[in-house]
């Protein structure tokens, strides 16, 4: 038997990333580009179909030699049916059944889930979080996302929406969120809310990038703002700790390169505000799989149901 | 074969509490004492062992009538290892092996869980969340109790304290709480807090049970105090309900007698603060089993662990 290859997806706000994955889910190749200039949903997703087939033909590959396509997606999805309920940040996508459109047109099995749990399944897998029993996986970025890790597994919840970290309220009386609460972590550590912090600091426009850099060297101002993000991030990690008593506890995200200043600021807010059985037991750790997390757990979450619906003909 | 019963024992920061209940879990007999003047833990152990024996001998029952003995207690507990950790109320107690003490003086097999724990338990598989995949149990008391269900079980967590849902942050800089933590729910709705306030808005002392009377009648000063209780109660639980995604939650102990008016203001506090897909899933119920679902959860938890190691011996 030749081998097999997996087609992952990684859907974001301004950029889509599709990835072509082995069975050991090494990336062979990768191809990106921006979503804004596609305004109707249709479009959108005839650019996936095009991507599909461009990677397929560009490795002089076959339907037969694709397990399947795993998409992982920014907004709320239901992982049974395959449907899209809406995506904050993409207008013109409400109810949407993404899986079935996909596999009419691309004859391959298709798979949905959040981007926030394929980041967390894939750490989990074969990241940080590897070989751990129960974790909580964070990615930083214009929003706060989220995944829980429950005996080895993604933990999904009764509709599919477990895992929202960056909506603990740390705050009764806090700022108001997008979510339509109020004090979310989500409105005092997101990326806009950080640059914004550190513009009235440093009277300048400063990038993430920079401000990640002038931490590491010890600029004061700088690790002024890291810490503040920590203290809030380890407030509201308190709380999950508490709950969950997690192995671990991973951050990853583009906020996660302010490295120690932030990390050693989250474990220090959990040790003196979580209880000490659970602050004792959790590890914080950076995420290792980086920017391509994404498509290793679309991959991984292809590979799982596939094995699954298998196990289950064997079975029956 | 005769029919088996079961030994459930409840032990609280005042009262202890011991029942037999059959196969069924029906109550069948119970005894109360309270453990104030048990002063050293060899005291109150022995009391423990004593109450055992009177109660089979009571009822005419022999060793090999009882399947074995399970505890409630109040504070962490290494579950497998029958090992207590401390309790944050009772002294004297430093990681004491309470499970090998009582099965050597009793020869029964004795299972040891944090009650909050077992309160869950018994909502889970006999009461208010019976059937339900997913949920998150509260008791409300002098502290505030929790446990969470995941797929249909206790999930206990990574050193066995996960459920803490009493020790959620809700404001940064909130009073200190005996946990270390700052604003944590407790401190807004233990027992003593609510007390206080209501004492304040009376201008006399007043108890729970009146408290909860009165509003129950309309007084809308008692309806101020329970609606404030209901308000931080649904905050915390707006965090923990993005987190968890659950199917339900369950509501017992004392304070749930304040009935409509607390529950009306968690749900609507909940809808108002939670995430749409999370809060249009969540039912927030009262718990069924009362006072004794601490002792029906020590008997479940007795016949599962039994049923877990018959099941072992029949697979090797």
């Amino acid at each position: 038997m030749s081998e097999k290859f997996i087609i992952g997806v990684d859907l974001g706000g301004t950029n889509l990333r599709l990835g072509l994955l082995d069975s050991r889910y090494k990336l062979k190749d990768k191809i990106a580009f921006g979503t804004k200039k596609f305004i109707r949903k249709e479009d959108l997703i005839q650019a996936i179909i095009d991507s599909v087939h461009k990677m397929t033909s560009d490795h002089a590959l076959d339907k037969k030699d694709i397990l399947g396509v795993g998409l992982g997606l920014p907004g709320p999805i239901n992982v049974r049916e395959g449907t899209v309920h809406f995506f904050p940040n993409i207008s013109g996508w409400r109810d949407v059944n993404l899986k079935s459109i996909l596999e009419k047109k691309l004859r391959l099995p298709v798979f949905l889930d959040n981007d926030a749990n394929l980041m967390s399944l894939a750490e989990s897998k074969l990241g940080a979080a590897k070989g751990l029993k129960n974790a909580l996986c964070l990615t930083l970025g214009t929003g706060v996302g989220g995944g829980v890790i429950i005996n080895g597994n993604i933990y999904r919840g009764s509709s599919f929406a477990a895992g929202e970290v960056g909506h603990i309220p740390i705050n009764e009386r806090g700022p108001r969120c997008n979510c339509g609460g109020r004090g979310c972590l989500e409105v005092y550590v997101g990326n806009q809310k950080i640059l914004r912090q550190a513009k009235r600091l440093f009277k300048r426009d400063i990038t993430l990038e920079e401000l990640s850099r002038l931490a590491v060297r010890g600029n004061s101002q700088a690790i002024r703002v890291w810490s503040k993000v920590g203290m809030r991030l380890g407030l509201a990690l308190a709380g999950a700790v508490n709950l969950l008593n997690p192995d671990a506890i991973v951050i990853g995200g583009g906020v996660a390169a302010a490295g120690k200043v932030l990390f050693d600021q989250v474990r220090e807010t959990i040790i003196l505000r979580a209880m000490s059985v659970q602050a004792q037991k959790v590890k914080i750790y950076r995420a290792k799989l980086g920017p391509d997390a994404g498509l290793i757990g679309a991959a991984i979450l292809v590979r799982d149901n596939l094995e699954k619906s298998h196990d289950l003909q064997h079975v029956t």
